[in-house]
This record gives structure tokens, sequence and C-alpha cells, in this order.
């Protein structure tokens, strides 16, 4: 077991990581610093792996927050994680397909809904040369992103937020798919790895029951400079303003 | 008559500008520099106005172009424009409501189609304050997009490229618009004035009948330093490579 305790950025929390099973990266990091967080309330995260979007959002609001993850070995990682953080009484890992979170959760019940969904399609099982637990966090295996839609608009109250990473090659699949379950996006900022390069990842925030038009098209996010240090721009979101 | 002959960017073709009825602006040399322009073949510039996206474009092909604007008074001036700069055997301007413009130039028969249209709804009459050549130039006064997208997909041979500028806050209306014409959107690029800020312009390329998936977002396009200075970016388009 290379299970190891790592910080999570910006915050004091501890999260139990290991590299075999699942370790958090810079897109949970992005995930977790887009949304406006309702100061009380409830969250969920679907796909919540470890729990570390969960985890960051936990520092942001005094709300309830629920951890949906069908994997219960990632689960199980997550709730050591909130007990040993003593966020209990906040924050509930559930061990549970997505498709199935409103029947536990409630329909209209949750102000927020975020999601790092796997990024790929399956189209060709031979490209899955990883191990299980990396193939089902980057390959839509168990689940699609139609479900997703689907639950995220089943668990949200009327104009509550659904905010997400993904990659920007499948963009117009992702907004149709949104707008088909009167997700509609609002806000949206486009991820690059360094200037002069082609987005590689794409945060959405979409309301539920949202008017169509004025959609906001962020600043853009820029990862790395010229020297391959982080650009103050994540420097920020890592470690805070200074 | 406020009329003067202007050096168009990066060329050194000639075009003649009047504030009083229309001058081009930063738009138009941002669509000239969008596309990818077909060496020979067919383009057409739909809302031409006085000529500069079309103008801009005949220095990067040896095809053949023709100006679809509707004001007599703006086509006039590109006409005017083409003839001092020996362009009459290969820009042809037409003063022509573009919904016409495949019965006059032949369906399935563009390379490529380019189009600065009006950016404004017309929501509410008494917004219009500005003198009427300027109103038709900004606001959906004698077309409309979902117009301009028939116009671009009759006017288009297969595997055509429509390339457009427009405003952000309708983007999902605007691609929704083009996905109903069969024009899919495969290279985007938004238009930031300075780092920091939201876009307020995007550039768009669609393909006729082209396949879903796979977009592209390309680098952002920043248009001023902290200075006040244009960006190398700019600086580039305006004037070439240094």
């Amino acid at each position: 077991m290379d299970e190891r305790w790592d910080k999570l950025p910006g915050t004091e929390i501890e999260i139990l990581q290991s590299r075999e099973v699942f370790s958090f990266g810079l897109d949970a990091v992005l995930l977790a610093h887009f949304p406006r967080v309702p100061k009380s309330g409830k969250i969920v995260d679907l796909c919540s792996g470890n729990g570390a979007v969960g985890l960051m959002l936990s520092a942001l609001t005094t709300g309830k927050l629920a951890l949906v993850e069908l994997q219960p070995r990632l689960s199980e990682m997550a709730a050591r994680s909130v007990s040993r953080n003593g966020l209990a009484t906040r924050v509930t890992p559930l061990t549970l397909d997505l498709k199935d979170a409103p029947a536990v959760l409630g329909a209209n019940s949750q102000d927020l809904v975020v999601c790092n969904p796997p990024y790929f399609k399956v189209e060709n099982q031979s490209q899955l040369k990883q191990s299980e637990y990396h193939q089902l966090a980057r390959h839509e295996l168990t689940t699609d992103f139609e479900t997703i839609c689907k639950s995220a608009q089943t668990l949200l109250k009327g104009q509550g937020h659904f905010a997400l990473i993904h990659r920007p090659a499948r963009f117009f699949e992702l907004t149709e798919t949104l707008l088909a379950h009167h997700l509609v996006p609002k806000r949206i900022r486009f991820v690059y790895p360094k200037m002069g390069a082609a987005a590689n990842l794409v945060l959405i925030d979409a309301i539920k029951d949202g008017h169509a038009g004025g959609e906001i098209f962020e600043p853009p996010l820029v990862i790395y400079q010229e020297n391959g240090a982080y650009t103050d721009d994540v420097q920020e979101i890592y470690f805070g303003k200074t």
C-alpha cells in the first residue's frame, strides 16, 4: 500500500492519497476554485474520487457536502480523510452510482453540484491499458456525461449551479447535453497549458433553468509560464493571494 | 464629405474611409487574419461594408472575391477602393441583400465565406441613436444571424469554411444556429481586451457538413498590454512578424 497524507492546496486539510489507486490532479484544484460557493446550504460532488474537490470546498462554506463515488476503495479513502479532519458532521462520503444520487439525497435539494468526470469516451477497449482505478476515473466506463447531467438536473434546486471541468474537444457535445437538461452554461473559463497553446481544459458553470443568452467567457487561465513555473493565477489558486 | 484614403494593415492596399459613413475597426482586421485562406478559388464577404475584410483577404490569395453589401453608399466606396488598387479582375463589390447572394453567386460555389455581421439584436428601437449607416452596421435591422447562416450554408461547397467574428454574449445562440445549418464550429478563438478581462469578441471557423467533435479552442488573443500598447500578437497581425 503506497498510501500517504497530503495537504490540500490553500487549506490545512489533509487528504489520503495513493499513487496506485488515485491522487487528485490540477483539474480538481481548478474545479474547487471555480464555482461561487454558497456560504451555507447543500453541495454534492459527483465523481468525487478520494474527496479532493469536496474537501477543498468544505473550507469555503459552512454548508453540508455529499461526496458521491462509485468505487468503494476511493470512497473509503475519502471517509478516512473526512474523519481525520473532523469534518464528519458536514461532509458525507457515499459509495453510490451517481445515477442513484437523487433518490438518496432528494430531488431539488442542492444549491451546487460539482463534477470532475471521466473525460474520455470508450471507443476502443484495447486503449484501456491503465489500472482499473485509473480507467474508471478517466474513461466513461460506468457513467457518461448524459447521466451526469440528468443527476445534476434532478439534484439541483431551481437556479442552482452545476460546475464542472472537462475537455474542450467535447465542448459542443457538453453544452448541447447541458442545455437539453435545462442546465444553461453561463460562465465559461478556458484553461491553456501555456500562452500560445490551445485550451486543454474548460470550466463550465451552468444554472438550472437559467435564461439563455448573456454568457460570459472569463479571462483565460494559463497554467505555466515560459520558464515552466506556475503563472501568478495558478500560484494564487494553490497558495492564496500573496 | 469626410472621405479619406487609408492603408490596410499589413498590405499596400488603400481603402476609402469615412467617419460619417463607415470606417473599418479592429474586428475587421482580426477577422481577415483568422481563416485559412485558400490560395485560389472563390471567397465571399457577407456584410462587407466598405470592403476592408475582402480587400485584406485579396492580398492572401490569387482567387476571386465577392463583396456583398446592402448599402449602396458603402458598396460604391468599396468599388472605388477596388478600382484604385487595380483589383477589379478579382474583387467584385455587389450591392445586394445577403439573402440573395446564393441566387447571384451560385449554390455550392464558394470555398470560404467570411462575415463581420451586425452584433446586436434590435430589442428597443429607441436605443438606435446613431446615424443610419452605423445603425445598419451594428444592429440586426436588415438581416439576422439565422439569415446569414442560411446564405453561407447555400453558398459554400461541401467542407467549405465559414469564418466569422461576433460577441461572446451570444455564443450559444450562434453555435446552435450554425449547427442547425450544418455549419460545424471547428476552430474557435476568444478575444480579450486585456489580460484578466472577460472575452469581448469571438472568432469562429465552421465547416459545412463537418464532423462533430474535436473542436479546437485556440490560444487566447489579448489585444492590449497593461500599458495600453497592443500586444505582440496584435502587432504581428497589424504589421507582420518582426
